[in-house]
């Protein structure tokens, strides 16, 4: 992909936000990525903003809260990938020469929308007959176990995992770390997933500010890191035949990120992927070929996933730990992956890495066409 | 603008669709584009699907209703502009060479959503006291008529007008001609602001087939035509000083389009027009610098803007007489130009046509940032 360059992020802190609104949230994160980028508010040419619940003109009204009105700003939702979607809008406008210096942006206030979890859709005849994302996921977990020997202890330390790693990001959500046992002793949500399994309602925003390669070398970007890849890909979410466990549109979606980064899964040295449940992160890390089919869940509970293992998984704390505001995730992941590159991880630091990936998807459960896919990908 | 063209067009009649989805009523027009552009449903190798008030992943089911899975597709939100940015970013993923061939979709199943008028936001603050659009715009024809002499009957021949062209438009919600008697003869929504001069609610489906140059030639395509400009731009409704009467909004956003396309006002030979009120034409039409400031409505009174006029504006009968489901206006107005200039508008066509100008823009009534402008220009 032509010179595309992550050149500043800003995020909120990711949690319940009462007293805040997804305007004033979304401005504290453009204005961060703008001070971290080293540019005006005036700079910003055009900004793509991603949500899924926050209304009409959301974009607009963050712009504006940040103090920006004129510009071009395009609202787009792609569910749980809408932030995601809006990098790879705003990197298409880039590649397209129509820009030099433009914002991609996520934001949900979920708390203010829901109480307790997501209420689906009255037209939504999967969630009415109890197919909802726990549900579908509780099966995707049992036909994991059953395949592969996957054990509900191997699961549980993919949330201790992403909880601790939450433990050491100051924008988390959950701030004290989990043990597997404790993970175990949880309530059930929908068997064989427990409480700390399972991503929570959460407030949040987070902002990217993109440049071309001419940009860059104005802005002096030594810091910039590069976006190698985005691409996006929709289908439906794979719980029937052939194989509940294998995610065909994140392969498909993977596919078409690594040929265009002239990379491939082995290249691959962190990755924040979405992990809504812990059988999530698993299917997309199975799916992704950055795991053999299968081995995943035990991988993690030999520490291959860790902060020190072979191939760190949500350093951040993933959707487990740093919480799930949905439009807000996407952009987060990147932002993490850009810190990680630049060696500003504090407590989470990874040793040496050049090349990050992010994972992204949502929509329905099944049955319709209702999913989406983005992967990112970033490197120094 | 680097070659974008429009390969094919399809839309679904505008009106009440009790029985109809609005995942159906696009598939409807998403194969109408692609029968009408020649080319099959796999051919597709992206999409954009602009609407308001459809829900999570309203393009992905559309996509799959019409027999396809897999691609690239985003959802996307501009108020009333939703539709003409699918057209914006669609255009734009192809001057990024990213795509040949691609689609933009405008829906929206409205009377599903709403019975009767739209419903503003719970936290739409100048809703609450009074600002709906019916009263901001009639604050804006009061001023008008104020300032420039304009008279009810020359705002109610806008919508006669309008009504018109829709009885010769068989996709048109409205079938029956209005006279300007009629209109004033109607029941006042705000005043000075009569029933025919207010939109409709209405669902409905529109989308267009846009291509590369390579692609045009590949498909032989003597009948596409151009898109030489697709602006986009953000800000405020002009309700306040200095001057009501003048959309700055309409203006910045259709200098962008000027520029890009190398036209003037001066060289635009139709125009469709965001004309959610009948006052809205007005101001519209004199932000685009196609009338002087002042003169549009008793320009109209004397059928200026006619079919067989000087600038004949809103030859679908427009939001007034076509109908206005939201997402899809957009789509249909560029879908209006296509037929004018390919000749193919039946019984409302145009003479001697190669410039034809579309017009949307949409959002919060005032006072926050929430508003989107759209701009595209068509040419021969």
């Amino acid at each position: 992909m032509e010179g595309v360059y992550v050149a500043g992020v800003g995020m909120t802190a990711f949690g319940k936000h009462p007293d805040r609104t997804a305007a004033d949230l979304a401005a504290e994160a453009i204005l961060g990525a703008l001070d971290d980028a080293g540019v005006g508010v005036m700079e910003i040419e055009a900004a793509w903003v991603g949500h899924v619940y926050q209304g009409m003109a959301m974009g607009q009204r963050a712009l504006g809260a940040a103090g920006l009105s004129g510009l071009p700003i395009t609202n787009v939702e792609n569910a749980c990938s809408s932030g995601s979607t809006a990098i790879f809008e705003a990197a298409m406008a880039l590649r397209a020469g129509a820009y030099d210096l433009v914002l991609a942006v996520g934001v949900e206030h979920l708390s203010s929308k829901f109480r307790g979890a997501l209420q689906p859709d009255e037209s939504d005849i999967e969630a009415q007959i109890g197919l909802t994302m726990p549900s579908v996921y509780a099966m995707r977990a049992r036909r994991h176990f059953e395949q592969y020997g996957t054990t509900p202890r191997q699961l549980a330390a993919i949330a201790a995992k992403n909880k601790f790693n939450a433990s050491l990001n100051p924008l988390a959500q959950f701030k004290k770390p989990v043990s597997i046992d404790e993970v175990l002793a949880g309530p059930l949500i929908a068997e064989p997933l427990h409480r700390d399994e399972c991503a929570p309602v959460s407030d949040g925003a987070a902002a990217v500010v993109l440049v071309s390669e001419k940009k860059r070398r104005q802005l002096g970007g030594s810091r910039a890191v590069r976006l190698v890849a985005s691409a996006l890909r929709s289908g439906r979410m794979e719980v029937g035949l052939p194989d509940m466990t294998q995610e065909d549109l994140t392969w498909r979606t993977a596919l078409a990120a690594y040929e265009q980064a002239g990379l491939g899964p082995e290249d691959v040295q962190m990755a924040e992927v979405h992990d809504c449940f812990s059988i999530a992160e698993t299917t997309r890390i199975e799916g992704l070929h950055l795991f053999p089919f299968g081995e995943y869940p035990r991988a993690v509970e030999r520490g291959e996933a860790s902060l020190n293992g072979r191939l760190p998984v949500n350093t951040s704390g993933g959707l487990l730990g740093k919480g799930h505001p949905l439009g807000a995730t996407g952009v987060a992941q990147v932002i993490e992956i850009v810190k990680q590159l630049r060696g500003e991880a504090g407590d989470r630091q990874v040793a040496n890495l050049k090349v990050g990936l992010a994972h992204c998807r949502g929509g329905k459960a099944r049955g319709v066409e209702g999913t989406a896919c983005t992967v990112n990908i970033l490197t120094l």
